[in-house]
């Protein structure tokens, strides 16, 4: 079970998968800081998050203010500002914080489509992350295969499986957040460097939303798990 | 609609894999020739399969003999073997023969673990092939996904997608296969290098397998497919 005393800081949350995290950790009475570049876009996107969730617990912060008031850190931006993102938030992460990397290393970040990838010296973009915060603050790789557009549509289930890779505790508090939405159900990824193969299948599934024509965006299901485990 | 007249020979059909699908293609009533090193293993699989199958057209040749007799050629070797069989039957493909590369390269191949990969020149074992292959024979990736497990345990559905890379005609060929074993669907994978992310997969599920006591083994879906795509 998730400690329902967490604050989860969605940064980036003013994007489309962040804003959909955000509208979704909210309905299940979370509570969230949403954190941006520019707190005006942090507190328009609250107030957006309070338009569609009556009682949303929710603030919309800077980038370093959000993160010092979370317990867990989503960061939910673009692989081309991650690591810069990272730089900016050094100071005001601490001890016991977890890092959730949920960025992908499309090669629109360097001009190139969205149906490939980059390379990373580390090997993948949740292990630059790692590589970037301080002593104490784990990271957890999860939710890049989670469909934006089904996350902001709240009447239907999101119906889609996590793979969650990172540190066994912190990996473990990240799962327990899977099922707060309905439809997401978490599978233990193991360690973080399984984020590698976990955030190639997003430019998989980009490409199958492409030729399979659904712009609302494919989800994935492992099929076979023992009965009764769902996440 | 897949040609029912096209042959299927199955090089290394004596493992687990290969055999499971010959299995499933005997049973859908298509011809299928199994492929070794050596004839005998070949013709014992055979005999396998015939008995499993009631009235399975089924034969057992060395691996240049079942080159030679099938349209398509699915390679169900372990990846160390994968360059050399290729090289061994180079002399016995033709041009219009397509190739469906289905091995991962898993770092047990160099004598590491199953849960992990290794790095490959071309960019993924299927390209590998697609360059040691003569001109004129196309390359497609298929069935990296599938639980030999399930294959073999004829009386369930597979319950598994398959995502089909390769050059446009050559790719549906090999889509139009899926349908023929209950429980698999063909999803269309776009360009050979997506093998990349298709063989890695393997890899994770490998590793979800053991951590979510899978022993039969996962598949995968993708959910939110338009209504009625069901391969």
């Amino acid at each position: 079970m998730s400690d329902a005393n967490e604050t989860i800081a969605i940064l980036g949350g003013t994007g489309d998968q962040g804003l959909g995290l955000a509208l979704r950790f909210c309905r299940a009475g979370r509570r969230v800081i949403i954190g941006s570049r520019k707190a005006e876009r942090a507190l328009e996107a609250a107030e957006n998050v309070r338009k569609q969730v009556e009682g949303a617990d929710v603030e919309g912060l800077g980038n370093e203010e959000a993160t010092a008031a979370g317990e867990i850190v989503i960061l939910s931006v673009p692989f081309e500002h991650t690591a810069s993102t990272v730089k900016t938030i050094k100071a005001s992460l601490r001890e016991g914080q977890i890092v959730v990397s949920m960025t992908v290393p499309l090669a629109t970040a360097v001009g190139d489509g969205a149906l490939r990838t980059v390379g990373i010296w580390q090997g993948s973009a949740a292990e630059l992350v790692q590589s970037l915060v301080p002593t104490g603050v784990e990271v957890v790789s999860a939710f890049q295969n989670v469909s934006a557009h089904r996350l902001q549509h709240l009447a239907d289930s999101v119906d889609c499986d996590v793979v969650v890779s990172g540190p066994k505790a912190a990996r473990e508090r990240v799962m327990a957040l899977c099922p707060l939405v309905p439809g997401l159900r978490a599978l233990d990824g193991g360690p973080l460097s399984n984020a590698r193969i976990v955030e190639e299948m997003t430019a998989l599934i980009i490409g199958l939303n492409i030729r399979h024509k659904c712009p609302e965006g494919l989800g994935i299901r492992f099929t076979g798990l023992p009965q009764g485990e769902a996440g």
